[in-house]
């Protein structure tokens, strides 16, 4: 695997002075996303004090979660393929994508962004207390982390066919949107039965900060499956195995 | 017809290996789409138990929908076209932009998905009922059943101008994005009405799941004739006979 | 101005096959947006029969006209321009993109293409009476007039700039999203005061078969304006007068 | 510094022609930009009477923004590069990617253009009171510098990566999009504490057309800060120092 040319990097991984760029870029963009997510749920908060639920809730959450995803992708697809994610980092490794010693860079820098987003967030609302995930009356514990798994397999697909199939094409142009939509999608789903994270990152920094770690498990597990999965899925079965123009090696502005 | 090249494959559809994997991105994409669209529906029942209707509620289940397609498609556009929808692949067989073979391979491959993601929905709601498409007080079966046509006609109708039209040119960039839109808009105005489906598949997964068959088949006729006309009225009108070009054939990356 | 190409045809448009694919294309995409945008209107009276107003409602109408006008300038582009609109149309005619030939064959499709909606919006809805626009109260018609004139000209500069301006470069590729979100983003601001319609021929259908003209005037003067100031202000200040590359003609696909 | 080609313009920016389209650019698309954000406020107003908050008046108000930005974009970005925002053009200049005389036509042109915003909108809705920017009850001076300074931090570094950063690449296509949207998570976020300004220009008109300059500093220092720290953070850190291929100078298109 050592010849392999990756396709979130260019060259070999380990070694190239870009992994530490890269890595910068996942520190700050996961900080952006887990301040606004986060942010969006205290800003309701803000509004209503005895907060209940609403259709209009919801939306803001997913919206703010999707655009703001949106745009920290945006500005780190090109850097470092644009995870913002421990479980998309997790799949692109599983599907052989990147190199180990990259995922515990991006692991890393993922964590300690969205640990960096919670403190953040807590300074600038005047210390308002972090809200970490968790479950809806009626939920079980295994319901919700398949809802995780099934929520992160689209998303992990997804970011599969946009943004990591070398024969993805001109429909790579749209990635750092479809992922944030399909991010918003699912929390228009998920969000009310057990929060919708997708992403052990944005669930950690808050739970850190706020010391409130109650089905915290299900937020790690669940994505990290769900986006295994996808990943070998699109890899050994979408993805053909041989080289579509064996004569014509992919350019590099290809990946 | 042996011999056309296809738009949405690229050689010929029945024999080739990709046709496999086509079906497999269908299969997954119109999962992904479902498994949304009827869990958006869910999720504000979950919120409000005794569930009326707003203008929130409304725009709720039509982003989901809208962002849901939007990723959907773009996951397996440049793999299958990026159907996810028996009446666009109907549209396109009318068209004579697919074989019929493959066409029997999507329907299958859709409808497949669309129940496996009516049981995923019940499985992580703790066994919520499906809700299916019906009609609201008021509303006819004949005027539903025109509403379909014209809003699957709208579907279609952006389906081929940023999808399918040879000469589409760099507008076809933001195709998944336009198609997913439009169904958001769609359910902007026949949601009250008569749910705004415009997708076979959609209705037939939580409708055999909850086994609720009321006016089923308005979501079956509607969508068939609506995405029929339009591939017609675009195939027959609107892309011209003559290749513009003649002496340069169209490059593969065109399609 | 008869060698003159145009940036929205590519070849003389009087004479050309092309005028009337070109002419189909605005009329089905203007009916399309015209049934998306008055039907947006409607669903929301189906939701509340004492309907009041709320952010909710403003809301899910912008999204409707702003998705809805995204899907049918993009089905359109390639072949119409995507104007959708007699005030873009008159536009691009001020400022020598389009002949006088092609515009008067565009407004009858336009104004056609909108009373057929509105005919199809009262058809599926079991004869719903068409909402026109008009006045709050508070509102003066002079106001409402520079109000149309102003957003209007936000819309057109956004056509200009996005979809006429020959050195738009990479640009244009979301022309048709910036086009339909302004229109999405000007009814959240007008709305509430007058409509915020930017379009006569979105005014004109439901206006023609609801039979109601009270405030109609200004809802094309106001369009026609604003556009046409929007026109020269970017065809003669903004787009430089001599070519930039006077060795390098441009390339088809730059159009 | 004389000899180094701007990412935003790309000739010696003092003296070229081009300056003056550019300046006029900015100046009509921050004069769209700041009409929709202060008039999706005020149209707020003319719904309710007694207007309270609700997470529907929030997600108004941060839509109108986020479409309205990406639109005003869109339409100049390859005139002056889409600034639309005095705290973009002092990171770019921070950044070395803008000449002094260039950033202070900006400016000049992105305060007239607010201001002339402002007196539009108070004549169109018949003379109502402009709403200045200022801190909710329990927010403090210095949360809402730091929220503010936080927020256009990721404003900056979406724009640096998206639109400034020469190795982009096809990322740049949707940069106006993620700009724009950023906008609007971040409103979604900080809307309810201290209003989420992130331009200056935006803060400015209306609060010299009401003639309210409560905390006004706020919006003018941590604007200026956020997209300073941004504009060093990307162009020292995340931008190599060495061309990625010394032998293949960057065409201009790369711009």
């Amino acid at each position: 695997m050592a010849t392999r040319r990756y396709a979130f990097g260019r060259v070999d991984e380990a070694t190239h002075p870009d992994s530490m760029r890269a890595t910068v870029a996942e520190f700050v963009s996961t900080c952006i996303f887990v301040f606004i997510g986060e942010g969006s749920v205290l800003a309701l908060n803000k509004i209503y004090k005895d907060s209940g639920s609403s259709a209009g809730e919801l939306m803001a959450v997913a919206l703010a979660h999707a655009f703001g995803l949106f745009a920290a992708i945006s500005a780190s697809m090109h850097v470092s393929g644009g995870h913002v994610n421990p479980a998309v980092t997790f799949g692109a490794l599983l599907g052989g994508r990147i190199s180990v010693l990259r995922a515990v860079y991006y692991w890393v820098a993922q964590l300690l962004g969205a640990i960096a987003a919670a403190l953040l967030i807590r300074l600038v609302t005047n210390n308002m207390s972090p809200v970490s995930f968790t479950l809806a009356i009626g939920e079980g514990a295994m319901h919700a982390l398949i809802f995780e798994i099934v929520m992160t397999f689209g998303l992990m697909y997804t970011v599969y066919g946009t943004a990591i199939d070398p024969k993805r094409g001109t429909n790579g142009a749209l990635a750092p949107l479809a992922i944030g939509l399909i991010v918003g999608a699912n929390i228009l789903v998920g969000g009310p039965f057990e929060g919708a994270c997708m992403n052990p990152a944005r669930a950690f920094g808050p739970s850190l900060v706020g010391w409130s770690w109650h089905y915290h498990w299900i937020y790690w597990i669940g994505p990290l499956i769900g986006a295994g999965i996808a990943a070998l899925v699109y890899e050994y079965i979408v993805i053909p195995t041989e080289p579509p123009h064996p004569h014509q090696p992919l350019a590099p502005e290809d990946y």
